[in-house]
């Protein structure tokens, strides 16, 4: 890493961190945000009968981050609603994406090689985002590791936290499921990035910040790149959780099919109180893994 | 408008602008949000069996507005309730209105004469709350437009906006529908005259704030009192909205009868992914117009 | 009780008011606490199949407490995650009730004798937490009564008044009940306690806070501990509470076998609008006791 540094990679590294991201990556952010919104089933249905509860969702999914971090953080809930260009900004895309005739603008982001760029655009925002939050939560808290860690993370995964909330603007409700249960990458990956920004903030780990926020934000550009091009809904992290979830918790996160895995440590407690409190777990396994498939099936931020 | 301020009309304005609203409006106020409490099914069951319950839910009915804007502007969400003395009136109002012997009180301000003045003076606090909101949130974003009219909005509309919460309270659960979804007329004049007054505010409407209350105030009881008094729900904006929504978003606020409208610009959406996304329009409308009907047949505040 | 000051028993108040609360009492308040998370069922499949979600239920068993009071206070939600010692003490706690191998410090802990000094100690932690809430809350609001009650209420009762939100966190969902419809003992006591506290922080009960607490601990200390001894869910209000609510309410707090009590002014409003609203009330009733025996039946903290 003090190689990288030490490389040209580390100038590019820092000039990188330096670009503003209004207008053009706030932009990508917003189309990629309300093109999910879109995506929700009857969420046009809503644009058309309910268009300030559409609108209102759409903030949400723009600006749900600086939302949480200003709940988590005791500050203004509707703090960042001040910055009138990027509301006017995210109103005009949600305008856009649900009301332009022909549906011409939906049609165009949505050709996969504009998404694709789109998509990379808004990586970089969500990693510069987990930055500055955990920046500024360290600014409250000095020696705060947790609040740090909570603050980059809400700023990262955004409206995926605040789902359910989200879904009851619209009048859905499924509260057999969340994003805590299901993690979509994105926010496993803020989750680990908001370690990583922590661990660089209280100097444990000896990098710059330009230069992980610059391998970060490829690391995050690529993966999401692929993930979006291939319709994949895996996580690079399926590995590395299905060999440290056994011997951690006895059992890994949400997958059934590491049997192999279930003896010895893990599977020591697999048939304890588990097993007395769940006296259907096959069902209930079954039934979960089901909802994951859907869940997953529909999502793809 | 200048006319009006030149004439006498003005000082009317300015001196109705200096009324105090303790305690005699503020009276009103809580009547008449504890009445439409009481009209709740089970509320009268819930106050006999869980009083604590019961009157927590007249406290977010009496001062809901207060607590969504300190949530919203991120100050403590029981600082109103360090006004005992309105909390007292509160709590006796709650009181008198469920558990005084032989059901007087309830009578009483239910006589329809009675009630319509009361109703009448809680329009004239919901205007005054409005005004103050919008001063208050202009004084901490001297240019924030969007968190004015929020602001305001929440300070007019009060407890509708959060009837979810206020219903989990007493063990009800409708995430099918929320004031968003169905606005009711007071919750759509409040965001209105929260758009007035922000405008008011920034100098972009050249009356005076006292002029701007006095007139508000008296459409909205004069609104207020008339749909009261029929035990009408429409809303004078209807056709107003009729005129606009489908040529801004493609077809009517919840209403399915102007299929006049449904040509041009705003038909062109009808068609395109709106049809793709809910297959069963029809179907779906039709329930929601219900559930619709059935909200409004029994709200009436 | 001027006379239990001037004993020793006041200085020993004083003495037992000055004993440091962290580690060992945190640690029991902590230990019992994710106890009664393990108790809920599926919280063992949720902990082996979502770590994450299951670690940050545990924490709002640990510190919800906190977070509602510096939600109604406007203060950081995360505030006392700072207290890095804390949390990863909770954390271990967490870690070795749901993952220790052979579940050994599961079945320790859950050994009567053992059991039920960590209830004591939890109490005493409850009570200091009551004290020092309200004595917070009259620091920012020094007439705020209610200010003050509410604070010391959610320090008192924690993560109970929250439980909607907490289930909904594990994937459960009950709205037809919570914990203002079926307040446990200690929810009820932290109410009756903050009252006190209140009166004693506005030197309306002539004690010093010191004795207040030590003889309220050792009120709470005494029925929790044979409440647990004896897997009763009663509580010692009943009695009281029999008395005073039919007189205030018309009815008594969720209990249908005080037919006595059913005359004169109670009995007035009973047949009243209560009536009129829910022409089902006897099949309503069996079947609301039903829940609330149900609630009762698992419910033991």
């Amino acid at each position: 890493m003090d190689l990288l540094s030490a490389l040209s990679l580390g100038e590019l590294a820092l000039s990188f961190s330096r670009v503003p991201l209004f207008p053009v990556f706030d932009l990508s952010y917003f189309i990629v945000s309300i093109l999910y919104l879109k995506y929700e089933p009857g969420a046009v249905e809503l644009s058309r009968r309910h268009p300030i509860a559409s609108w209102l969702c759409a903030m949400l999914h723009c600006f749900g981050s600086y939302i949480l971090a200003d709940l988590l953080l005791g500050e203004p809930l509707i703090d960042y609603f001040s910055n009138n260009s990027s509301v006017l900004l995210a109103s005009a895309v949600w305008y856009l994406i649900f009301f332009c005739p022909l549906d011409l603008f939906y049609k165009c982001v949505c050709f996969l090689p504009i998404k694709l760029i789109f998509v990379a655009m808004k990586e970089v925002v969500r990693v510069r985002k987990i930055a500055v939050g955990i920046h500024h939560a360290h600014h409250h808290y000095h020696h705060g590791w947790f609040v740090m860690i909570a603050t980059g993370w809400v700023k990262g995964s955004g409206v995926a936290l605040m789902s359910n909330v989200e879904q009851l603007l619209r009048g859905v409700w499924k509260p057999e499921t969340n994003e805590l249960l299901h993690m979509s990458f994105p926010t496993k990956a803020s989750l680990y990035g908001a370690v990583l920004f922590t661990l660089q903030q209280t100097r444990w780990l000896p990098v710059s910040k330009a230069s992980l926020v610059f391998s970060f934000t490829m690391f995050m550009v690529s993966c999401k790149v692929f993930l979006t091009a291939t319709h994949s809904h895996g996580s690079p992290f399926d590995v590395l959780e299905s060999y440290i979830c056994p011997v951690l918790f006895g059992a890994t996160l949400g997958a059934d099919h590491h049997h192999d895995n279930h003896g010895g440590h893990g599977g020591a407690h697999g048939g304890s109180p588990g097993a007395a409190h769940s006296p259907l777990p096959s069902k209930l396994k079954e039934e979960l893994s089901e909802g994951s498939r859907k869940k997953k099936a529909k999502k793809a931020d």
